[in-house]
This record gives C-alpha cells, sequence and structure tokens, in this order.
C-alpha cells in the first residue's frame, strides 16, 4: 500500500490511485444490456405496449451487434452490464458478447431496483440473475451494478457473501476505492448521472424520459468534457451507455469518435470494470465505510 | 430472395436489404396530421379549450398546405399519415395532400391509443378510420401507423386480416423487415423517437411536452446526424413531422434545408413508405416473429 | 377588400394580409405583466413563499422599467398586457408604462384561466379587469389575451358585448384575421408556444417550469429564425416576453439585440398590436368561424 | 447616504448602489452544501438509497476540496451556506472550508424549507442550524439563505431577532438592498433561478430535477452572460453553485474558467456575502418594505 492509496483510509475518498504502467488515469466503456427488463420491472402491464418492446429489443437485436463491431475496431475491452432476463430472451446475444471477449456482469433478473425490495426479494433478484448468466453464458460474473442505479444498503454485504468483487452504483468518488462491507469489502467502481446515456437520448411516453432527445454531439460533448477532467484529476471515468439507445447509428457514431479519442490517449488506461476492480484490489486499500444517514 | 435479405430469418433484424437502384439507403418524410383528435382522445374536456383546439387546427390549416409546397418543391412525394376524425373535420386538406399525389396512410380515427383500447375498441377505430378516408378522399389505405406510436399485440393481425401491406409503428430495426403476423405477415418499416418532431417542439400546458422548445437548428441537426449515419448502414431513415408543429414557418425552412440535402444524395432512394413496403414485399423476406415478453 | 384578403373566407386563413405602407411582413414586441397573479390564481398558498413572491415582483419593479428603456432605446412601441391586479398592486409601474406611450390591454383580474371559470366568473374576472386599468391608468383597452393563452369559447362574445377589438390568444395563423363572433366579429393576432419566454426560462419548484433554463441566446436564436422565416412568409411576428423573465439583465440585452435586428429590417412593420389590430379592421376581411369539435 | 442609495427608498430597489473603491459592480460565488440534507428532509426514506446517499456525499468528500482548490488559485473568498446536519455528518470539511477563510453562514438545520414549517419548527431549524455551527466550526453566522430558496415572511424576523446581518434568498432586485423588518431592517443579497447549477445538473429519478444534464460549457455561457449584463448595469452577481453538483470535474474546470473571467475583471469587487451585506449595511439605505400579497 503506496501514500496516496493511504489517503483511502479515514472515510475519505483518494483524489486518485496508482494506474497500471504509469498511465494518469483509467477510464472504461460499460454498457447496461436492460433491453425489455428496465421497463417490465414494476410495470408488468408494459408488456402488452408492442412498440415499446421493440423500441427496448432493439439493443439486444441491433445495438449491441454493432457496439461489439465499434468495440473491435477501437480495440476496447468493455463491461456489459446484463439482466438474468436479458439472458434468457436474447442469449445468442450475450453469448456473442461473452465470445467477443468482454466482461458479463450482473444487473439483476428483472432490473430490479433493489431498495424497492424487501431483503429475500433482493437475494433472488441476484441468484435468478447469477443462474441465467451462468446457464447461458456459462458466466460467473466478479462484478454487479444496481438496477436504477440504486444500491441498497444490504447489497454491499449480500455481494460480498458470494464473492463478488466489486460493485459499480455508487457516486461519491473521482476513483474506486474498497468499501468496508463488515470484516470484508468490495471494490467500489463509482459512476455518475452525467456519464450516462438516458438522460440525453431516452423518451418513453408514460414511462420514462424527459420528454426530450438530445443530439450525439451534445451527449458527447458532455462525456468528453468529463473525460478530460477526470484524466486530468487522475480519476477513473467510466461511460455507461444503454444498447437500445446507444446502438442506434448517428449515436453509435459519436461514440466511436469517443472512442477513437480516448484510446488516443497514450496516458489513460482502459480497461473493463473487473480489470480495474482487480487492479484495486491488488493495491491493499484501506476500506472506507459508508455511514447510513441518521434522522 | 437474396443473401442478404435473408440475414432477416432467424428473429434477428438484417442489417440492411437491397434498395432499387442499387441506392445505398432509403429515406421517407411522413408526417401525422393529428390535428385535434391528439389532443381530445381520452380527454374530451380538451375540446373545451379553444386556444389548444387552434393550436391543433394550425396543422391541416397552415401547416399542411405550405409543407405540401415544400415537397413539391423539392420533388418528394410522402407518406400522410391522417385520423379519421381529422379527415372528416378537414377534408379539403386530406383531399389535397391526395390530390398532391402523395400517399394517405392510416392514423386510428380518433387517434386511438392502441393498448388502451379493448380489441372491440381497437377494431372500431379501425373501421372508422378506413370509413372515414374512404368517404373523404377516395382512399383505401395499405399503410398503417399506431397513434402514439403504440401498437398494441392485436394490430398486427387486425391489420393483415383488412388487407393491409405495411405497418409504421415499431423500433427494432434500421431496416423494414416482415413481421410474422399467424401464417401471413405485414412489412414493418420501423420508427424511432428521435426522429419525431414532438419531442424537439410540442408543448401544451397540463397536456404535452417537456415544457422546453428546441430551435429548428437543434431539430435538424438531430434527425440530419440520424440519416448521415443510417446512410453509412444502408437503413432505412423515417422521419415524422406534424403540421402542426413543423408546419410554423421557420421549422419548415429548416426542414426544406434538410429536403434539400436528402434529395441530393444520389445513392439514397427517397419514396413514400407504399412504395419502400411494396420494394420490401418484392424481396420475399422471410418473416420474423415477435414474442411478446413472459413474466 | 381586395383580393388576398378575400383568401381569409371560408373558414382557412390567408397566407397573408396586406400591410402598411407596403410593408412585407408585421412584427411586435408584446409583454405579459403577470407578476404575482400568475402563481397566485388557482394557488393562493402561494401568497405564503416570500421568495417566490418576491421572483414574480422582479418583473414590474426592476423588469419593466428596464424593458421600458430598451423599447424607447429602439424606437419601438409595444402592447402590455396587464392583469387587474398588477395594476392595483404596481400602479406607478402601469401608469409608467401608460406614459412612455405604449398600449395597455387586457390580461384577466388574477391571471384566471378562461377555461376553467364559469361564465359568471369568467364576466367577473373581465369586468374587474376593466375597472382596474380604468381605475389605475384610465385606460379602457381594446385587446385581450388571455391568461395562460387558454380562451374559452365564450370569452370571443363576451369581449367583443364589451367593444374589444382585438383578441391576441389563438394559434391557428401565421397572419390576423377577424374571427367571426355571432354576428360581429373580434380581429384575432395569433400566438404561439416558440414566440413565447416562459417554456425558455421560467422555473419555479413545484409551480411552473422544465427544471430546465436555457441561455438568452438560445431563446433569441429560436425567436430569430421564427422572425426570419415569418417576414418571408408575410406573416405577423408576435413576441411575448414577461418582465420577471426577460426583464432580467442577461435576457434584456439579448432582447436588445433583437430589436435591433427587427426595427432595422425596412420592410417590416413594427407596432403595437392594437395598431395592427385596427389596421386589420380596416381591411374589410370576411370573418372566419371556429367550430368547436364535437366528440 | 448618497443619492443613488436614496433610490431604494419607497419601495422599489435601486437601480445600482456605490461599489468599494469606485468599482462598477460585485460578484460573489456561493456554495451551498447541502449535501445529504436535500434529499433527506420531507422524505426519511431517501436513507434507504444508498446510490443517491453517495450522491449527495460527493459534495463534501470531493466536491469541495475541489472547489476549495480553485478559490485559493483564483484568490477568491467565498460563501458557504451549510446546513447544521452537513456540520454535523462532515465536521472536518465545515472545518476546512473555515480554516480556508471562507466564510460559513446559515442554510437550515436539515435544509427545511421554510414555507412547509410552523413557527415553531422553523425556530428550531434556524436555532439548531445555529447551534451545530458554533459546535462545529466555532462559528456564528451573520448570512442566512432559505434552504429550497423559499423563504416564508416569518423568516426575515426571527433572522433580525437573532441578530443576523443579512438574507439570501430573495429575487426581486439587480442589487443588495435594505429589507425592512418591523422597525429594524437585514441586507438582503438577492438570487435568481439561473443562476444556481441545480437547473443545469441535477438529476435524481423520482427525487429532482429535469431529467436533462447540460454540459458545463452551456450554464457556463448562461452564468458568463448574466455576469456580463449585471456587470454593465452595476449590479451583484451571485452565483450559487453545489458542491455535490459542480464539484464534478469539468463542471469544476468550467467554473474555474469563469472564476478567472470574472477576477480578471478590474471592475468587479469580488467577496464574499458577508463583506458585501456589510458594506450596504455602511451605506444607511431606507429600508423598504415587501408586501405580502392579500387576495
Amino acid at each position: 500500500m503506496n501514500d496516496r492509496a493511504a489517503a483511502a483510509t479515514g472515510g475519505v475518498p483518494a483524489d486518485s490511485v496508482p494506474w497500471p504502467g504509469g498511465a494518469r488515469s483509467a477510464a472504461a466503456f460499460t454498457f447496461d444490456v436492460d433491453a425489455e427488463s428496465a421497463v417490465l420491472w414494476g410495470s408488468p402491464g408494459t408488456a402488452d405496449r408492442m412498440s415499446v418492446v421493440s423500441h427496448q429489443a432493439y439493443g439486444p437485436l441491433v445495438g449491441v451487434p454493432r457496439l461489439l463491431d465499434l468495440l473491435e475496431r477501437h480495440g476496447i475491452r468493455s463491461t456489459f452490464f446484463v439482466p438474468g432476463y436479458t439472458a434468457h430472451r436474447y442469449p445468442d446475444t450475450v453469448r456473442r458478447i461473452a465470445d467477443a471477449g468482454h466482461e458479463i456482469a450482473h444487473h439483476g433478473y428483472l432490473h430490479e431496483q433493489p431498495t424497492a425490495l424487501t431483503e429475500a426479494e433482493e437475494v433472488e433478484a441476484i441468484e435468478r440473475g447469477l443462474a441465467a448468466l451462468q446457464e447461458v453464458a456459462g458466466v460467473r460474473p466478479v462484478g454487479y451494478r444496481a438496477p436504477m442505479w440504486d444500491l441498497s444498503w444490504r447489497t454491499p454485504a449480500l455481494l460480498a457473501e458470494r464473492g463478488f468483487l466489486y460493485d459499480s452504483s455508487l457516486m461519491d468518488a473521482d476513483t474506486p476505492y474498497e468499501l468496508a462491507v463488515g470484516d470484508t469489502s468490495l471494490v467500489e467502481i463509482p459512476i455518475q448521472w452525467a456519464l450516462d446515456d438516458w438522460e440525453q437520448y431516452c423518451f418513453l411516453p408514460d414511462i420514462t424520459g424527459s420528454g426530450l432527445i438530445e443530439t450525439p454531439a451534445k451527449a458527447v460533448e458532455l462525456w468528453r468534457a468529463e473525460f478530460s477532467a477526470l484524466r486530468d484529476a487522475g480519476g477513473c471515468w467510466v461511460l455507461t451507455n444503454h444498447p437500445f439507445l446507444s446502438g442506434r447509428p448517428s449515436r453509435a457514431a459519436a461514440l466511436s469518435d469517443l472512442m477513437a479519442e480516448v484510446v488516443a490517449c497514450d496516458d489513460v488506461w482502459v480497461a473493463p470494470l473487473g480489470e480495474i476492480a482487480a487492479h484495486v484490489r491488488g493495491l491493499g486499500l484501506t476500506p472506507r465505510s459508508i455511514e447510513k444517514p441518521a434522522l
């Protein structure tokens, strides 16, 4: 454990952590392959809306293949968070992701929002998601991201008990850290709302979205600005795209431009989250705790 | 059936289909002539709001004539989806569209959202729409677009039974395909929310809209980016404008610029949806099924 | 009545009307001086929110004086729609508007939404508004704009009975027209949501607004585009600003730039709505009727 | 009391006030360190959402240190409005702010919206806030800003009774003024929604935000335009940033650029609000009253 990493102790996130090969910062392109699950959970009647279903299906049917091509073209290995329901409905798509060398990580079974579940329901969602990924792709994921980016205070322990290495659902740091979970810990790789495509692109009447749809140029400008500033800060830039949104041609084209810019930065380590987490684990950081607010 | 088209089998949309004359991609400018129907269905009290009614009336009264002029200037034949109620309230406008050589297609009677209807109600909406278009314009439409872009799982069969050639309400592909409907099929010409003017321009307090109104330059930037990328991908770009929105002078002017750009692309086939559907039907694609999500 | 004007008969708005001095089009800068009334009507508890009240008070206290300076600098005479409540609460401001040579027009008493009122309530709102403007500024207005731009089907007759010359609340044309009201008529000077500053600038938590606030540059770009296109079309561009919004320094500065551009157009007639209405009345247009939608 | 200041009498805000050293205008960078309090008050169940809590925690953990660095680099002393709950949860952060020479001001205890409280509750919120700031940072604040920028009509008297010098929650002027409070007064330093980062950046599903997230370039363009225009007007530009939002790297970078531009203006007095209030108090302005609207 070096000095910089030591700054992660005491409940305060480190400004940065050392990156492999002397890199200045890290970057990851990640994808949440929600497909239908994101609109079905908590709202089963949405299954009756064929157009809505088709809107979500665009992700695994068209978006994922296009995005896999992009990633290959730019030589990027990525992390795909796949709900178990998506794996069951689109097994070929999920296998194709895995076969291309990308990481498959956990994203619930039916995209269940953890904070809306009982503990038994949350356990069931995790177990069903694990079983589906195992069954479909032969994968035992080491990483988890909470559906709706809404981790419960129970989730970290449930993940640690099941041998997960990392979570990627919290928003309180620019760099990964060890999150204390009882006597053990999870690597936490933070995300943030500005590095997500949902707010920029998603619109489904009565279901989600501001009602406005941004241009790809605007979305990429937002993400690029944060990439540049996090690079300066030595942080870990984690972009999240949804194939049903960013798999559309013009958005994929803009994302491709951004990928080219990012991989052209010699001082940035581009990696899937699993590798980032393994690297952070190797630093031997002192875990820090997050205290639930008392009222 | 050629090899590319064969890729449409197996439940996965094709990357592309062959286009007439060796064109690289296809493009259609379409118009949903909702007028008052879009604010009256499900909310009859809106009829009491004279300003709201006048906002919608702008479409057939001013927007359609202006847009017909644009289309003529650019030599574009288009598809107008006309609710039966619009045909009854504005028969001259609807006849003028037909007389200008554009396709009139079905868009419900009072813009009824299919997923909110019983089967009997959905049948009634389709039948009343057919009767109105026949009565007013002497047209038997071959194409259908679900009001609110919200197709029910029942709709395709109801359309096939009535001899429709195509639907344009789903969002799971970049190119048209044959949608399996029992033993037969419909041509499906996909749309998407980013290629619609409602999200960019529409605001009616307490009724619809994000509350924000974008510039025509921004809207056209969004549509142009997707046109360019779908052209590269060999897809079918289907833009939807509402005359009560895009018939406003500055929006029509921006749309005119975009029309000029699109028709200047020699490798793009610009056509009404009915002709695109007929072309696709001629390819003899194997229909693909969409399975309703089970929970 | 000339040929072009004759086009206004038959229920269809004219493409244009002849403008004085051979002008190509007309333009008006109008202001809705809602102040507190817009947040109090229908929600009297808002009076308890001192910050909200102060947000609205900015209009008559700071915005109006600044905007009057702008108008004077650019030599523009304008129309201010003043709710009676504003006149009672800020009599000096309202007299200052009138003294500067601008038109004072009717905008309800407490900004009452006409479609939410009984006929008796609507009559009362009109009468109280008239009394307040008379009492405070010695003005008998000839023009009316519905609060919330939400005219009822009753309003035109109530206005005609009271000798109003014009209304400015409908949205179904690019140019003014004679609106049939029984055996008589009102001049209607249409407005539209894209030519309003509320959608661009207004945010009051729990009360109104998309939650987003645009830059003055974006708002002016939107309004300029429509000015330019309506000028080409020979229409009548009617911009609406609220002093509590567009009276802020950077918005007023951007509006000033736009004013300079508009008055620099020699072929555009810039006038208050009362003069535009009088001109239109002089054309002897055949009134057109708007039929309430039947269901 | 000089002539310009005299213009503040009579219930109308002055166009400007004289600034120290002959400065043309004043400017303040202020920060509301809401952290968790802003999402917990009135909605205690939000404490169960670990991701949401972490989103808010980013402010004191990462945002404040970064922003303190920025302020130091640009030689700016600022005002931080700190809820008592934030002081108790992040005492080191709050002490660090004070130690860096910035002003700590009052922002409620748990970010309680004053207009939603009884008088007893409002008193309790003020007293608990005072006690927390005293206990944690040894500070007796002279300034107050209402949580949710929603001052009640009671608040000014409660502040005056406790010896506060100023409030910064009203929106009816471009320059500070003396707000009459019975026989005494408070200096009021106005704010406005367009000079806040919440509307530009904040998104928490089901909790707050338009759903859209703007680029730092757009936000800074908005703030810069108002800075420039208020500078011309001789006003007092008060920008409000939230560390959990504007402490993100790319937003902080854009804010840093804006800070550089502002401090480079030799004719602008950049100061914390406490110093601005003290200066205004020294002008001996005649207090003006704001009357609660009667209905």
